[in-house]
This record gives structure tokens, sequence and C-alpha cells, in this order.
């Protein structure tokens, strides 16, 4: 055990932590969608501009998740206790994130529940909010992830 | 208008789509989780064996999104009337994603629902349900999506 380590009883609702942030170039938009979301308007600049609903290219919504995800990991405040996650919901895309948009990310200790099955661990319930260069909210997006208690 | 052009009033409730099959590799599950997810369950195959809760290396969650929404999009089913996505609801990791698992998708349409304040679109939401070669569902989730209707 190291000094970073921290365990499910170090956390508390209300916590908040706010990410450094991430730059989302148009290259990283369409090599995302090539690999994961192919559709025209995350992939093809000049449709974007000409036929897509949002005057240009936008990022696939899971490239703003995955992005968050990065940005949460980066402060390595869960790195050594979580176990796994259970699953996300209510991912909201507020408004589109463009080529050059920096994003940052503010997460919120929404719940923390010890398991009643499991006595090693409990859950923990986060709001991520994922807000561009302007503070405008992009995306919204609640997971949870399961987190080893000190040992005893 | 060619064809295959579909729009809102083309869907119905209760529609099913079955995709193709992508096989996740070792090395896929270390390279998606090096750029978003890097959790060593994701990442160092030892430490996943001999540490981890999971007997092994795991896929991120993220991973197996994307997955799903790429084995979706392939066989082009709204590619052409897709305006976005407002979101994404209730994903669930139900089982691990490991080296060397064939996923494949079942596509359900559960809800569609003509916009009532903009007359050229309606929404649909569907539940992506993602399978292992096993035929045991790893993941679902809820995802909803914006189409063109017919143009007048």
């Amino acid at each position: 055990m190291h000094d970073h380590q921290r365990y499910f009883e170090d956390f508390r609702v209300g916590q908040r932590f706010e990410s450094g942030g991430l730059t989302i170039t148009e290259d990283a938009i369409i090599g995302f969608a090539a690999q994961w979301d192919p559709q025209p308007f995350h992939l093809d600049a000049e449709y974007a501009r000409t036929k897509g609903h949002f005057g240009g290219l936008i990022a696939s919504g899971l490239h703003t998740m995955c992005a968050t995800l990065r940005l949460w990991l980066a402060d390595r405040i869960f790195i050594d206790c979580t176990i796994g996650s259970p699953g996300v919901d209510e991912a909201r895309f507020l408004k589109p994130v463009r080529p050059g948009d920096t994003l940052r990310v503010v997460t919120e200790l929404l719940e923390l529940r010890p398991s009643r099955s499991k006595p090693d661990r409990g859950s923990v319930k986060m709001r991520h909010t994922t807000l561009n260069q302007h503070g405008e909210t992009v995306m919204t997006m609640d997971a949870r992830v399961i987190l080893r208690k000190r040992p005893a």
C-alpha cells in the first residue's frame, strides 16, 4: 500500500473532481468515426458542412464518452481500487463537439452504497459533466463503478 | 433517392435486426484501453490474470459499446436518414468480453415517436443486445436516434 491508495471508505457523496483538458482535433473525430461510428456527419467534412444538420463535422457521441473517461481516469482518483463497472446511464449529447474543441470533465459522486452480498466492496454512482472551452455542457453521463473496501 | 433510401415512416416497433460478427483480439482490447480506458484489468494481461477480479484481461465497457455501434451501423439500416442521437441509456456490462470473443448485435426497435415541434423528423428508441460466440448476452444498451421523415 502506498500513499495514494484509496478505498471505498475514503469517498463521500457530493465530492467533486475537475479534470484537465483534451482537445478534439478534426483528424481525431474522423479517425474515431472511421473505426466505430462511420456516419457521414462524423466522417465527411464536406457532407457535414453542406448536408448535415449541424453546419459542420461533429464528434461521435461515443467519442465524447471515451474522451470523458480518459480525462476522468487521468487523475487516478479510483485507479487502484476499481473492480469494474456494471454500467452507464443517461448519456446525453447536449451540444455538438466540433474540431478544435477542448473538453474537460467535472465529476460529482452521487451515491455510495456498500454491497449487501460482498463485504469487501461497495458501489459508487457518479455524474460526469463534460464541458467545452466556452463552459458549455456538451454531455452528461452517469457511471457506476465497484470499489474495493479497505482490507480488514 | 436510391432504392435503399429509408425514412422514419419505413420502420415499426418490434422490428429486429441481426448484425454480422466482430472478433475482439487481445491487441484490440489493450489498444482501446491504452487510448481511452487505461485501467490495469483492461491493459495488463499479467495484472488481470493475477490480481484482477475476472481471471484475465477483459475489454473496456466502452470498447464493447463501440463494437456494438460499429456492428449495428455496418448493416446501414438508418444510414441515410439519421440526423443525430440525443443519447444512450442503461448500458449494462453483463458478462466480461475476453480476447478472442466474437460479438454480434441484435437490435430491436422499442419506440417510434414523431417530433411534436419539427414535422420533418421523428425519434426511434432501440435496444442493442450484444452477444458472444456462446450466445451469452455480454451487454445491453438503449439508444435514441433522430430520423428524417420522407420528404413531402
